[in-house]
């Protein structure tokens, strides 16, 4: 199958902000016929230096290439790009890494399949200088085949490239839920550095301390996802009512030098709900009822 | 120096719920002598078995060995049982591994200044199983020679026995800072499970995802103290502007598959408002303005 030839793939890459711009790069570099184009035509200036085709339109642009990447700023511009395009899509496999929500990626995929475009949705767990290298995720979701297919091209993107599932959905569900983790973790730290800080301790002392402490709640994550799974939760090593004494310590220390309490406080409140819930005598991984609970 | 044999430092554990317990079996299988006492009697029964000796009130307790080491539930039971010794303290070292705040703390060591005992605060990062292994990490602060004379039968404790400086406050601050970083990879774990779980993705198959994310995060942390201590934060991977994009993606995501969004609103809120602070072109580390803040 000649499109398994991950050299020789033709691809054209539409949006080339930043990502967009890496992603093209990547394509060249790994040997691809690249076709771009961007609203502002000075943007492919570069690419064009190192090979690439520029096209004048976006619909030369999708007629260069059976393999079309996308990247822009939001849902709303891939619509606004290629809904003007009528059938010229059709025959071709989309592959959107535009970020967005689950609803928008699941409503492009019901758009695609109006118009006849095989679509797979994308999310990108990288910054543009990650692009093509071993460190770079790429999540990628929708059907199977059409990612089977192209997974050649599109491995040359980053050595983390993942197919999640049929769901359009999941790309982005996973980009968020592992955006969410990112955050918690540097707020947890930045929290207890400024805590730490009060008492004229450097934030560097700290992070050998909480990186310590990471790596042992990460040693515990596949053990409570297990409970999760089972849907019950015995308290093998500390119950919710033996963290909440702690989590008090918490907010009072924050409050009382004068440090943001705001994270304590929320870390408290789920954990107050979920002893009122009877949750006291579980482990800590009953609280994914209070995460699944709206509010 | 006779006290440096940890072998045979005589030690007395005042609190025997279920951490005293686990201290003074710890105390006991290193071999040194070591002396009970328990409001509620009886539950010193196995510990005697074992080899301790009971004491029949606390000024035996305290008669019977120069280290001291007190667990129970609160600073407020710490004084109540001690306060009414007058002199008896005198000359004694007295470590304090009952959790609170480091105000408490500090309180504490006013107090036992005014009555001539030598104080360490001290935190325990461990659940009884841990005492006495290699993964227990207990943290020491106060008079460096008082942990340093002591310091062979504390590490009986756990391997993880660390001094931290001269602020009784330290091991309390560092114990809920410690504690802060713990429940919020926990709660960014649980909540990208929530997210994942209403696309019917089992939290064994998010783990490692969130496992490897958390690793990445990790390896940032050394990097943004470095920012934090120096006071400037440049964006060489994502400005804030940038996370806060995909913040709001992560906060509608929540929304509209109905799982809590209090976290990423949170997150979102903090973030906010370190861009109206004039911070949307630094990089994350610069949020510790935000966590300094009290609101
Ligand atoms: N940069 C990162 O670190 C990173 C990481 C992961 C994911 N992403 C995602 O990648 C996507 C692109 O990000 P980026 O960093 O490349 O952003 P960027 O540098 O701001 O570029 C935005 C791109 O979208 C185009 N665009 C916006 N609205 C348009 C419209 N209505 N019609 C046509 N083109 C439009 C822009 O064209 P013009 O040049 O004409 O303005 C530009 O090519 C975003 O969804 C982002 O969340 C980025
Ligand atoms: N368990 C853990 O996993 C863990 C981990 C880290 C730190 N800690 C800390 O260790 C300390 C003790 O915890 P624990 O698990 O041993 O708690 P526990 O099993 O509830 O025991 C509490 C102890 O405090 C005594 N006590 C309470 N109030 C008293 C008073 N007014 N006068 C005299 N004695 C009093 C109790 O005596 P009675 O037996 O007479 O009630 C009992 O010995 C707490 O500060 C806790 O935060 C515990």
């Amino acid at each position: 199958m000649q499109n398994r030839d991950a050299g020789h793939t033709p691809v054209t890459v539409i949006g080339l902000g930043l990502m967009g711009q890496a992603l093209a790069g990547a394509f060249l570099r790994a040997g691809h016929p690249t076709t771009v184009w961007n609203r502002t035509a000075a943007k492919a200036d570069r690419l064009v230096a190192q090979g690439a085709k520029p096209a004048h339109s976006v619909g030369d642009a999708v007629a260069a290439s059976p393999l079309l990447v996308v990247c822009v700023s939001d849902y709303r511009a891939v619509r606004d790009l290629l809904d003007p395009l009528g059938d010229a899509l059709d025959g071709r496999v989309l592959v959107n890494l535009t970020s967005g929500t689950s609803a928008q990626a699941r409503e492009t995929a019901d758009w695609a399949a109006r118009r006849g475009v095989t679509y797979l949705d994308g999310a990108i767990m990288a910054v543009p200088a990650g692009i093509g290298t071993a460190e770079a995720v790429l999540l990628y979701s929708g059907p199977r085949s059409a990612f089977d297919r192209y997974e050649p091209a599109l491995r040359g993107l980053g050595a983390g490239t993942t197919y999640l599932g049929g769901d359009h959905g999941l790309s982005s569900l996973y980009d968020v839920a592992i955006l969410g983790v990112m955050w918690s973790v540097l707020n947890g730290f930045l929290h207890g550095a400024a805590l730490l800080g009060t008492a004229g301790v450097d934030a560097g002392a700290f992070a050998p301390f909480a990186s310590t402490s990471i790596g042992t709640v990460t040693g515990w994550l596949a053990g409570y996802a297990r409970q999760i799974d089972d849907g019950t939760y015995p308290a093998d090593d500390a119950t919710i009512d033996t963290h909440l004494a702690a989590m008090d310590h918490l907010v009072h220390e924050s409050e009382s030098v004068g440090v943001n309490a705001e994270l304590p406080r929320l870390i408290k409140a789920l954990t107050d709900r979920a002893i009122a819930d009877g949750r006291g005598g579980d482990s800590y991984a009953a609280m994914i009822e209070r995460f699944r609970a709206p509010r």
